[in-house]
């Protein structure tokens, strides 16, 4: 870590700064130039809070030589970790489809949908049980009973299961799901993720709305530091002043993440766009991005002819993509 | 609401759509122009899903005519709300100053700047004892023993106290902390809010940094809804692409809110700058906007002399402040 | 267009308003229901100004029903268009890959860099030579010179050439040039646009780094309306609060220009993520995205080795990019 | 400035950066440490393009010590630049309130307003002649006939005018105009900003929608350097995600710019908020941020009863605010 001192920084002034920074074991490499004073900081730096160090009187500027993430940095750990649950393996060239649809409603519904996709050629079931929704008066997920009949689909189909969950209270439910995931507004709920790195569980980890790409890896440090290494990335839109499109989804995410961190990075279109057209397109471009998975709303109520036009596939829909992307993978090896 | 049907849609389309709706006890007006249909809804709309109803293949657009908040809303609730804490009120005309240093570190410390900030005419002191951190490796507050050291000051001082709930199962500790903060981070962790709605303890949210306004006051009517209606909305900052700030303050939104809302808002200058020579114009600009408090850092550390140039303000620098606040507060009336 | 009025707008408030709607040749239809007035507009609604008509006092919010570009309406035009340029075109099937330096240094580097990028498989040389740059004291461009070096490249190598037009009154060193390319910065130099609508130049239009898919499909209408119909649209990435790349690519733009226009869309993942590292993925998602053509910066400077890092590649790698997207598309077909 | 070279950099690897640097005329000061190696700047820097000298491969990070503006910059030049016109000044503690419609319509309507935005306490007459419009069917302003009745006006009133140019071309139409501005969608219009400086009118710089403030500062470079010191600088919104209001007002920018620069800085809060009803207290807000000046637009069209709810105030509203800025301003004394 550099920190460069302002011009006309007194050695006196400097002083109390550099004690502190030997106070947390840091050696301070000190190098005076004609127009600035630069600090040399050696050792365990990610201690060291850059934000409050810049914000100093006499400091210019703070300039991390290496990330502030650990476990997370391919420095450390350059082989692609990868990610097993029951016959798909997501990361280091193994690439899953993740498909299902937005909330459980029914038990019909939900192994309907598993069919439906597992015949189309997904991985993975995904269905929400527990739903962050902006509005308290909004259906919040079946929940418990949503997670039950997920385990049903999951024993019906032989998929794994991925879902959400948004207390650490509901942790017990979470047993016999495959993959736990942290919803785009929790990933800086701090304890939440704590808790889960204290499981053995992977978890998928969704990229926050207004988040840079080395907070997203700090939020993956903290289940990390606390044991559990199994964290799957997943890019989903970000918020700009773009409105056509319900998020704008940042696919040079999937190569950065890539370059800096071993973990594995799948890219959800359907929330990213909010628009069942543009999932197809999407979906085929963070195929040729390098992502190591893909996860899509499809749903199969043909009871509900109104759902036709929301993100979500049909199975059909789903079926041709796959093709697609499968088609796609093979003409980039 | 309205749902504007796209050209083209026939009847026999529309049908499922309307029955839909029917179904949640509303009332359908439709209206054939020759662009297009129109559907009139009328009845309780909160609970419609405006966002899966305009994803919908025949749905041109959605208009809320209503807005989806009730319980915050100034329509249903012309008077402002009005929070007592202590000595203090904020709202309806009743501005609050608060002060403290970001984090609790010492009992020496909290008490010596709950005294300053006290002298120098403050309402409510702050404090961090959980703090919410980008990096698992910073310090994360002093916990539950950084409240007990609030509590002191508080008696020491006379002062009502503010801090940051980070999880629900730490409510026991904050029995007799006056005003419980949701911060930025937390403002969808609905959960959280939901909890927090069952308590009768003040509640100060943050909005997040990527979130509307609207989006604000829906997480107030996830508390209210639960029966707490003692909500005071903070600005502090959205993320935006200028990085000269930590974040842009939007000031505009102390009028917005007070236009849409009756709850009271106040501004947090500190974090929204991240810089101490910035915070007297914005604080002083937030009270011209018509703020009901404002929230600023302040520390008092001698020893650490290092610190005189972050965010936060000295003793004497907030005293000056406050003065100006208040001779701007007076040419206002 | 629909209007909707404010709940309680009285009949004589919303007359001046209707007569001035039917002064502008449109016919209001008025539909009263419970909560709201509807109001229809049919006609010619791309002259009237919706910004305006929402700030109206008596007025609750405006949706365009029929968008406000014409010509470049895929509605009006189903056909895509599709723009040649020597042996090359764009757009309808027909893809480009468009290569070349930032910047024209010399007739030595020009030369050796057109010839390497068409040894590659480059359809069209790009290069500039008037440059846009934040500061007066940075480096212009080589300016008519540039041009000059430019046609002496396409003469050598027998490729189309692209370049950048800052100022209308340069327009006659244009003449031979294949494209005009007009810069992200210069998106709403509405006279520029105008100007070049009276050519029959192909224009390269760049999105701007803050601008809207409807701002630059109104930006292509300008140039349209004055008879010019062969504007090509470029994505090159907006701003956001993320700073790791320069901008965020916007990638699902493609899909979202396609649909709603008939224009060719490429995509410039050079500028957009501002490292060569990330120009090649982002080059593949581009095309799996349905890009109909791409335009990267190369550069041949075997004298200047540290140039090696900047957001240009190598021949050799342009080479190996050319390779990969011709083997995605065939796999797309 | 300093350059921070990449862990592992060779002598060899670094040497023709470092001939790169010298031949520039800079002094290359170099300090190698146990994690990288610095290399300190001294000499003119702000020719050096920080950009491409960051995307080299061996770059770890570049950060200048000083601004890369210098006619600008306060640091050489620390007094506050006041700006004159007529009998209203600018900057250095004078404060001038602009108002007037948003465009000119009639010499009936421009006088009339002008004499009700006089009598109301204006100092300056704003008005539009040229408009830049998002659509090429959008009234485009009645241009020269609309310079000449703002010339009338001027006459009728003594008031100095400031109105917008899009066009080098049009120049000699602005002889007597007394300011003249540069609208946010030209703000990196680098060709116009040159030619205005070399011009002695002062010239109010409005910054771009996605501008940082540096590059606001780069801008007013532009005219600087070529000779015109007259520059007004003017925050008017930025885009972000909030869509609430047309933009979000960043009222930081005023305190930034005067600790920057020495250049006035004006804020237009009917732009920024799009709504008359934020108007008055953003525009006080902004002067308790300490703006030198308000522009805010003033209509006076009995006849046209619909634009009351635009952005616009009426004389009446426009003479309470002005008397409450007068208010404020005298209480911050």
């Amino acid at each position: 870590m550099i920190a460069i001192l302002k011009h006309g920084t007194t050695a006196e002034q400097a002083k109390p700064l550099i004690a502190w920074l030997q106070n947390m074991n840091l050696d301070v490499h000190i190098s005076e130039g004609q127009e600035v004073t630069i600090l040399g900081l050696i050792g365990d730096t990610s201690r060291v809070d850059a934000e409050l160090l810049s914000s100093l009187e006499i400091v210019e500027s703070v300039k991390r030589v290496s990330e502030p993430f650990k476990q997370a940095n391919r420095k450390f750990h350059p082989q692609d970790t990868v990610i097993e649950v029951g016959n798909a393996k997501i990361g280091g060239g193994h690439f899953a489809m993740i498909a299902g649809p937005c909330s459980v409603e029914s038990e019909e519904q939900i192994i309907e949908v598993a069919e439906a996709v597992k015949a189309a050629g997904a991985d993975i079931l995904r269905g929400g049980a527990f739903k962050p929704r902006t509005s308290p008066y909004a259906f919040q997920g079946m929940k418990d009973k949503g997670i039950q009949l997920l385990l049903k689909a999951k024993q019906a189909t032989g998929l794994p299961i991925v879902t959400e969950i948004m207390n650490i209270r509901a942790l017990d439910l979470f047993a016999d799901v495959d993959i736990i995931q942290v919803g785009a507004r929790n990933m800086q709920n701090f304890d939440l993720l704590q808790e889960l790195g204290k499981t053995n569980k992977p978890i998928l980890l969704k990229r926050g709305l207004a988040n840079t790409l080395q907070e997203l890896l700090m939020s993956a440090e903290y289940i990390m530091s606390e044991g559990n290494e199994n964290v799957i990335l997943c890019e989903r839109g970000i918020r700009t002043f773009e409105t056509y499109t319900r998020n704008t989804l940042d696919l040079s995410a999937v190569s950065v993440i890539h370059d800096l961190s071993h973990l594995p990075v799948i890219v959800d279109p359907s929330h990213a766009t909010g628009k069942a057209k543009l999932v197809p397109p999407m979906a085929l471009a963070a195929t040729a991005a390098g992502a190591d998975g893909i996860m899509v709303e499809v749903h199969n109520n043909p009871a509900c002819a109104l759902c036709d036009g929301a993100q979500s596939l049909t199975p059909a829909q789903f079926s041709e993509l796959n093709a697609k992307v499968s088609k796609l993978r093979e003409a980039m090896v």
